[in-house]
């Protein structure tokens, strides 16, 4: 592997994860970003933008179904579902397997990451174009959550990292901008980096979410392309049972929904919620902080 | 991070770790192993042999707190512990924080690891060459097991990846053996790689486990520096009960443990059997195929 094209996550200073490349499937290389799509052994197509791995074909299941039933299956009756980013199109996928979702609300700034995803990740969403319940807005996500009328049931924000145009999805403002199109007992689902690695970016959101919610806290999932352990989502609620649901009810409503996984379960939905101490601790930090 | 001295890790062809060196600490590149100790800024200092990151200062808590201190704390009343290989001995280390424990005794096929480790893992291994309760082995841990008139209560299989002299530790004789040696109602806890890129591994020892004991699962732990999302624990023994400790019976003995932990909690404990359903899958596989 020493010879051949690789390529490097520059994301963190001091260790990278370094991928072999059997074909480069699509490359732009321009002033505003870096992109490279190409095929890996192990991980099937992977998108790299800008140095950070977004998104392969092999694992991108753990992230999605975990972002995406977590909240859903919790809330147990969303039918408007609002999701902020996930231009892949991979969250859009899960969310829209179950069928009591009347309409799956997707908010992307960028036009071309849609058709870029629509082109090359096929393999997992093509589902999505063919769903007569997908309601694309192409449009600033911060901007739309603070002015818009609707109200939904489950938010997730699909974002990059807190870096370049994801930064402003993880300000207060755009926090508190959710809460106001949050219906009542609604829940807020965020991307918030792996803990081992960046945990500040936990700290900052918990914090942010203890000043508006009356429930922040965090769940995990180990997700191999994201480096470092544990990836954390933020969870944020008026309704301090959705993340304490019985096993029963989520085994019930699973059922219900018919749906096949290959990461999430039931007990899996539940243990997610069992921080690893230093997780805790980082989410203690910021409520205390707040 | 291009510039500068560089190690990878070479498990896996298509993706590799790759850590820059701020300095190398020790080295010894012989015809019989390829040996590096080096800083790292992220995860202090890496220990890689033949190509393998074998244990990291910074996140060698996870993995030793999770194998020790869940069977230890499952069973309740272990006296007698037995761990083989775990050169660094941070095992030993977690393990012997356990005051019950009357005596550990460690079985390494290699003088030379112990040697080295208590010379440069200081930083978490010092107290274990302090307590008269150490046993220090130097010997073939498959022969031993086969062998000793002694009866644990728990045994734990800190092994490299299943290649070169850590291949015996994987076998249905080594499983044999163990199970020979522990006490009723014992059980046995193993490094069993990281299912999404080993699931061989695992499958096979659940399929080996599944002849001898009456229980055979997994549970898991989220480890940086063992790429590729969970790393599986292996699981077996004769009383099936083990595994399914109440939380307040683990809470109960944890804080009376009084031991103070970074990623180890009660909750932590019980989450870790809840296996994502790609390896709840593997460990079907496995004992169907028993």
């Amino acid at each position: 592997m020493s010879d051949g094209l690789v390529f490097r996550e520059t994301l963190y200073p001091g260790v990278q994860v370094q991928y072999s490349c059997d074909d480069i499937l699509y490359q732009d290389r321009s002033e505003h970003q870096d992109l490279v799509l190409f095929a890996n052994p192990v991980f099937g197509k992977v998108l790299m933008l800008d140095g950070v791995t977004q998104v392969t074909t092999a694992d991108e299941f753990i992230y999605h179904e975990m972002m995406a039933h977590v909240p859903i299956l919790a809330h147990g009756e969303a039918r408007e579902v609002l999701i902020i980013g996930g231009g892949d199109c991979g969250m859009a996928e899960e969310a829209l397997k179950h069928k009591g979702i009347e309409r799956l609300t997707q908010v992307e700034i960028d036009d071309a990451v849609v058709e870029f995803s629509k082109e090359h990740f096929a393999d997992f969403n093509a589902t999505v174009f063919q769903d007569d319940r997908f309601d694309l807005v192409i449009a600033d996500g911060a901007r739309y959550v603070a002015e818009t009328d609707r109200r939904f049931d489950v938010v997730m924000v699909d974002s990059t990292d807190p870096m370049g145009p994801g930064a402003v999805l993880f300000t207060p403002e755009f926090y508190r901008g959710v809460h106001h199109c949050l219906k009542p007992g609604g829940v807020l689902v965020t991307q918030n980096g792996v803990p081992f690695l960046q945990k500040g970016e936990l700290v900052s959101s918990i914090g942010h979410f203890s000043k508006i919610y009356r429930d922040a806290y965090a769940y995990v999932a180990a997700i191999p392309t994201y480096f470092g352990g544990h990836m954390a989502l933020g969870w944020a609620s008026d309704n301090p049972a959705l993340r304490r649901q019985p096993l029963d009810v989520l085994e019930q409503r699973f059922e219900a929904a018919g749906i096949d996984t290959r990461y999430y379960t039931p007990e899996v939905h539940q243990a997610a919620f069992a921080l690893p101490r230093f997780i805790r601790d980082a989410v203690a930090e910021g409520r205390k902080g707040a």
